[in-house]
């Protein structure tokens, strides 16, 4: 008999071989219909695989990520099959599962593989799940495995079994197929009923640009038919809402080869936009006792090697810059922290100045390869909506909840609803791996914790994530699409004080350090702007939108009253565009919906007579013809609606 | 018989020999009392000079800067000789007038001269003035030169001769002195009525560190008692107004070693008033049909080799940063005006769509040696209110007339009343020096002189001062001192369209290439604000001023009411401090006057019965107990007396 503790802690004794699905069957027939895969003793096994001693063992359904990449890995094999079958001399090297579904890089016998050619891949492929086969592991020395890859002629494989430790090689079969495998399967193909080729890409064997180029095939398959339609649609959903096709629409950011890769320029629309959110934020940072500094982009190595940061972002960043005596060198910033921390050393602190809370949308540095690059959300130039606050350790517990409150009102006032956070702490087995006092830890953490429950978070503690410095608190975001983007962040910091040798005058007239907490509730402006372009598809909350209605006379009889009404409405501090071009009502109305714009108002004869406008909102609603009065309500009402003082 | 042309043209005969002092003469017996130099054909001479050839001839006065310079070099002699027979056995080498004053770097026989010294030398230099000795010319053949340096033992004045063509070396006497001197003196020395040593400094001969160090006697003289008196009361004001002394002071700015020289690090304090000044103007600007863009703070080097910038900036500058890879390699921005030209061209504009006015608070970076950096007038990071208007060249006369609008706006927000501009033109001997065509020269220099005169604007025509791009007009300022200080500039630009190649689509359909301006009302944030600190003394226009108010309590006991004031004012949008430290009203009135707070709030027992405040004015005037309303309406009639909306 062997002692199998599951998940919730209880323990079950079965025979010596039981399997996992055994297991499973012994709780309860659905869970072992929906059970796709498991980890044994931090393992992850085969649903049949039999168990031969103690231990602790999880069970999978396609609602966790396990599930999900089992599910994904066994579709790879599928797949692989149907591409055998279909392109005989196919050589087949890696095809693993990753974050939304698989992929399988092959070098094809001659041709390629096109768009046109899905389908039929698809075909084959569900025509072989339907064969309902079980994923058998079966084991090999190492010579007889190369010996199959070698009579094979596929050389990839050989390599990669070269590669593996001397002993038993792995491999899996399901009907006809065998591949190389570590083992991870869902218990037949049969659960696999629906199947996507996505896309084709050209790929590098092993990554390396020396190496052959073989042809990456992208899919992903789903337990159901309408699981697969919906994932397509919200993919559909997704392109449309790009930030980088967005971005260029809406004219908010370019990018130019000349300036450089990930150095964004900003438009004039997208600069005002983030000017309004940089006024956002400056407004609640005052009233929650921020003040503003300002510190340059550049500073000397010396600077972060104090800080550290040259030893971390150092050799992978932007290198040095020399200058023409040689007798100083600079570095762009990685972070602002440093600069603070000198600001922090201008003058000598009391307990009773503390906290000092100093905040910078600083913009900072960071070399990042170009292929990992990406619109706004990975850039080589951002600027962060930074702030620290240097406090007694004391104070540690208010300052955090004053920032998750920040936090929140920020995310509130942008539309985000729906918000978790990650608190990282120690790894409490390994104590030397971190600055600074246990006590001060456990203050810290505490901290956090206290903060995020009160604020009545919805958090999960993330053992051993903390990093060396200092505990932190990471806000995860769902955006429209149910998508997750970690945003803002709050970190305790034990580390730079140490190094900059910060220090406060206590009560009791020594001198003490003082804890630091780093802060930014948008991440990096460009990130954040990314993600909201994302969510709102371009459709920004009221009080941030580039422009808040468009004035659309009918005729150019009615142009003098339409300016009349353009005037009305900057006087009354609503962000409105005149489209007096010689264009009929319709095509304008089109172009304004394109543009995103929340509010058309259109003014002919009737309107110009009563003195109103004809209101009709973005995506078509009618509000009739109101006054500019009635209008100005409105939008006032909307806006205090998301936006609410801090 | 010789003809002299005089600078107002008109044309006199002498005879040949007559000297300037004849010609002065000849004019007037005032004119000829006060003339202390002459340039004869555009060389300097003395009033003692026979002329004996047809030119033009310039007198000049105490009040030209000619003038200033004949007399300042004349008291460098003066001093020389007074030194000679202070200290025997020292060595002269070389002693020019500067801006204000004189210097001479001399080798002492043994110990030095410090400030108790000073009287001394300054008391022989009288003496000696008050003979009214002659300077007179005197030439002497190369070697006859170098034997009377060798004679001597003056190594220095043998390698200065040496290094001088061969030919007539002349020499200056007056009394018993005699100096090496190319000429232009006063014409005695009893014109010196005031002489004073300013300070002593190291200097190395030549400015080269591996040569000897000489003590430089640093010192300044004046035709009357009563200008030295004056201009002494200047620099001992001057000092008070130091920017980088005041800029201490109030917290506004600070240097880190450790971040590196001439890179500012702005206080909380500081910050918040860039930050009105930059809001003052973007809100300007925005009536002025500016568009804010914003753009990184580094660009491929790529970038300015097409703009020209790093064949201009390249090598003396912050050197490229290079990447890990290797293949990239980027530059700190020295100017913002290449990546507002990469904006212009991310889409087609037509002639309707024009001028396009880019607006950036762009910081740049360019590498000062450390021995020029000084406070915020000289630093290696500043911020520039950078614009680029992007017009037709027809528009040019419009758009130069709205830029003198604004920036004239801008320097009477901020209390500058005193201005003159200078237009820097081309030379008309030199057209090849120049980029565009001359069509467009002249339409451009027309367009600035228009302008000029259309605004009433106090200025002078520079020929041959226009850069190679364009023609410009600069702002000097007068700041309460008297002092002239370069602020604004406008800049016609033929050159980076060029270069970019930036287009519009014309009216008869075809593509031009737009005219640039560059423009920036304040200049740099970073020297607008040392400027103005000078020029204010600390005491910065209501609008801008850091705290507008401080509150002061007599006693503990009216704590409560102070707080309810100050909860008043920020609700009536005044930026007030509440003091209520124990400490007695008299130390904490004396505080605030160092802290140039422009209003006290004294609030005691009437005070809080009548629900008033007691105010007091900077400087000490009583403007007695007033209610907080009637405190909100004089804020702000002092506010709306200088700040008009734009």
């Amino acid at each position: 008999m062997i002692n199998i503790t599951l998940p919730d802690g209880s323990l079950k004794q079965f025979n010596k071989g039981a399997t996992p699905m055994d297991v499973a069957n012994s709780i309860s027939h659905g869970l072992a219909r929906n059970v796709i895969s498991a980890k044994f003793k931090d393992t992850i096994v085969e649903t049949a695989t039999p168990l031969t001693e103690d231990g602790t063992l999880t069970l999978f359904t396609w609602n966790d990520q396990e599930g999900k990449t089992a599910f994904w890995h066994s579709t790879s094999h599928i797949v692989a099959q149907a591409l055998e079958e279909l392109y005989p001399g196919i050589k087949l090297t890696i095809g693993p599962a990753i974050e939304n579904g698989f992929y399988y890089d092959v070098e094809l016998p001659e041709g390629s593989i096109s768009d046109k050619d899905f389908q039929k891949i698809e075909q084959k492929a569900i025509e072989i799940a339907r064969g309902k086969h079980e994923f058998k592991m079966r084991s090999l020395s190492k010579s007889e495995a190369l010996d199959f890859y070698k009579e094979q002629g596929n050389e990839y494989k050989v390599e990669l079994i070269e590669n593996l430790e001397d002993g038993t090689i792995t491999f899996c079969d399901h009907d006809s197929f065998t591949d190389l495998c570590r083992g991870g399967h869902i218990p037949n193909t049969g659960i696999v009923k629906a199947i996507k080729i996505l896309s084709v890409a050209g790929a590098y064997w092993r990554g390396d640009e020396n190496n052959t180029q073989l042809t990456r095939v992208y899919g992903i398959s789903f337990p159901k038919q309408k699981e697969l339609t919906e994932y397509l649609a919200l993919l559909e959903e997704a392109k449309k809402r790009d930030h980088r096709k967005l971005g260029k629409e809406l004219e908010l950011f370019t990018f130019s080869q000349k300036v450089g890769q990930g150095l964004p320029l900003w438009l004039p629309k997208g600069a005002a936009l983030r000017e309004r959110l940089e006024q956002f934020l400056k407004k609640a940072q005052k009233k929650a006792g921020y003040e503003m500094v300002m510190t340059p982009h550049i500073g000397q190595k010396e600077l972060y090697v104090t800080s550290g940061h040259y030893a971390k972002y150092g050799e992978d960043s932007f290198q040095p810059i020399k200058t023409p005596k040689d007798d100083e060198e600079f570095l762009l910033k990685p972070m602002n922290c440093p600069h603070h921390c000198e600001i922090y050393k201008t003058k000598p602190f009391s307990y009773k100045d503390l906290p000092k809370r100093y905040a910078e949308f600083g913009t900072v540095y960071r070399y990042e390869q170009s292929g990992e690059l990406h619109g706004l959300t990975r850039v080589r130039g951002f600027t962060q909506d930074d702030a620290h606050i240097f406090c007694m350790p004391e104070q540690l517990d208010q300052e955090f909840k004053d920032v998750i409150d920040l936090s929140l009102y920020v995310l509130k006032s942008l539309g985000f609803e729906d918000f978790t956070a990650q608190v990282s702490v120690r790894d409490l087995n390994n104590p030397d791996k971190y600055i600074g006092s246990v006590e001060n830890w456990e203050k810290a953490e505490q901290a956090i914790i206290n903060a995020a429950d009160e604020k009545g978070l919805d958090y999960v503690i993330e053992k051993g994530e903390a990093a060396f410095y200092g505990p932190k608190l990471d806000f995860m975001v769902k955006d429209a699409l149910g998508r997750k983007w970690q945003l803002g962040t709050i970190q305790v910091d034990y580390n730079l004080p140490e190094r900059f040798e910060l220090t406060y005058k206590g009560s009791d007239n020594e001198l003490h350090r003082p804890v630091m907490i780093h802060r930014a509730p948008f991440g990096s402006m460009e990130r954040f702007i990314a993600l909201l372009l994302e969510h709102t598809g371009g459709n920004f909350p009221l009080w941030l939108t580039p422009e808040q209605a468009i004035i659309l006379p009918v005729s150019e009889k009615h142009e003098k009253y339409a300016e009349k009404v353009l005037k009305s409405l900057e006087n009354n501090e609503i962000r409105a565009l005149l489209d007096s071009r010689n264009e009929t009502i319709g095509k304008k109305i089109r172009e304004a919906e394109m543009n995103k714009i929340p509010f058309m108002l259109i003014v002919g004869e009737t309107d110009e007579k009563a003195n109103t406008i004809s209101v009709r909102k973005h995506g078509g609603e009618d509000l009739g013809a109101i006054s500019i009065a009635a209008f100005t309500d409105l939008v006032n009402t909307e806006i205090n609606s998301t936006l609410k003082s801090f």
